[in-house]
């Protein structure tokens, strides 16, 4: 049984490795380069799998989970630059693959292990992408 | 190949575990737990899943398997209060985790064997579930 | 200028006129009349309508708008019984049209005189209202 | 009869009026008072009022109306930082209500005398607002 | 009071006026000029005006409003070819705009003199248009 | 890591199997066989899967997923008659698991090995389908 939230932030940022030069990262990001940012409105869901209690009919409290999100994501990254503003995305090229990790990283502490089954980040009406912990 | 018929019910529903408490009651399901409920419209999507059928084009007849869901939950539920007015849901506590399953229950006798791939409820928009029939 | 503010809550409800007998109530609501009740996930868009402020570029302050509409009318509905639980609804039938009136008044006395322009509900997916103070 | 045509785009802002104080901005504009900028995918609205052309069927030629969007509006605003990257937004605090009055003005001069019907500007699911060309 | 009911069908279309040469139509038209034809998921959207009706609550009865469009509008037009198989289509050149106008002059007869508001038809996400009886 | 890309298409279609006769065809597809054909607004969403690139944050340039998709499918395929105007679908019944499958084989060429995860088609708010490449 897989249990999903589903949460909202605003935020700025720019796509740039600063490791490389102008016409790369032009080449790369195109305008999403621009250097005084652009923004979105993104959303986030977030899955936990687990069996349901029997004594409450959940699986986990939704109440609970948005709760975490809230604090460990949405508070720190909701009306922000993402590239200026938010501690744990230090040195972090804000593309949506890289916020889906970094969110899954923020989160899973805090749910009991191996119970965190997907972070869901949809960018625009049109790119999204979703992350289930591999590689870790 | 998946594929995934998407229906709708409106419902009112009360959260409680009449085997415990008002204090826990209270503190597991907070305003949920209403005496005099409270009520959502439910998005019910079934996936089933197969090969397709080379003279049809179909994994199955959608239209089918709509009816399908249709005779065993939709008429069963739709203006109903969850908590009294539904057979298939006596002693069940109907959170959407609790209602996914029973509803899994209800289509699943009907399919192909082995074909259901996927109750997901939608209870509203920031919380929903996913079941593909575990632990049974 | 007009600006709208979206907000959402989760009620049951029962459609039916005590003054009336019980065969003209199940003719009028039909399933709507079901003694224990269903329930929706409402949707309210309230909306301003006004000159932009100059200093402020805003018309109003949406933040504060909302509070106005959580204050007088999300918290008093979210997760109740409409027919039982609210003490602006007293005596009155809660279809859509009453409940948009009854918001209305609600929020009305808390907005600049003749700048709230309308208040728009909607119950289902299929069905939904609008109202601009006609008739008061 | 009105013929809308609906666009995206997606821009970095900051509400901030240089002619006030800090603590002016801060009690006015909260959080969206960010020096660094947050952001948002805006939905834009256009809406075209007239008669039924007998010969074509149409009020206006749709692809055309959204040229003339993409090329006054879109093409200037998308991906970009709107409180220093566009022209026609020089000295405008760039709240939802100023965004759609400048983009009425960068709109009307393209279509027929009097055909724009509406601007209609999304900054968030919550947050909308509606511009008819009101006291100019 | 306005009372929004909202339907969906699916139809194909072709736009061409064959009262005009090849190259009019593809200079007017485009690729919607294509002779085998395309299509569209329609959402209809037909609104009643009225007081509330004290003894019911309601402006109307959404349920028989939904049964005068389903089967003046929706049964007629469903899973058709709307240059072809459509009686009351028939010399007219399927754009939304003509769409809408028929759709009115089709529920209008069944719908208290002047209560019919408005029919709102939706072509695709990014086109639609908005009718409201002017002109006749 | 999983990336997608959401784009549209309007088309025309019929379901029928020219090899069954017309009464097998009509208990099959029912209204779908409408001879004159009938259409749908397609949403058609692309998947990759693979390891995030430390260099650009990315697992695939969506700007260049889109082009591919744009140019292998939309652009063959939109405001078209898909049982007669596409090379590709040529003796293919257009159902949405028929075409979601000659999509895939459209796309995965042009997508570096096995990362080509999950081509998803709506056909209708009600109606989808998922394929990911099995029994190939």
């Amino acid at each position: 049984m897989i249990v999903t939230a589903r949460l909202t932030f605003s935020a700025a940022h720019r796509l740039h490795n600063p490791a490389r030069d102008a016409e790369w990262n032009r080449r790369t990001y195109a305008k999403c380069d621009n250097p005084r940012g652009h923004g979105h409105n993104y959303v986030i869901q977030v899955s936990v799998r687990g069996k349901i209690d029997p004594e409450t009919g959940m699986v986990i409290d939704l109440k609970k989970l948005k709760d975490i999100v809230r604090e460990r994501v949405i508070d720190r990254v909701d009306h922000t630059n993402l590239n200026e503003d938010v501690d744990f995305l230090r040195d972090v090229i804000p593309t949506a693959e890289n916020l889906a990790r970094a969110f899954w990283q923020q989160i899973a502490p805090a749910i009991d292990q191996g119970a965190l089954h997907e972070v869901a980040l949809q960018e625009t009406e049109k790119n999204s992408v979703v992350y289930r912990g591999e590689d870790e």
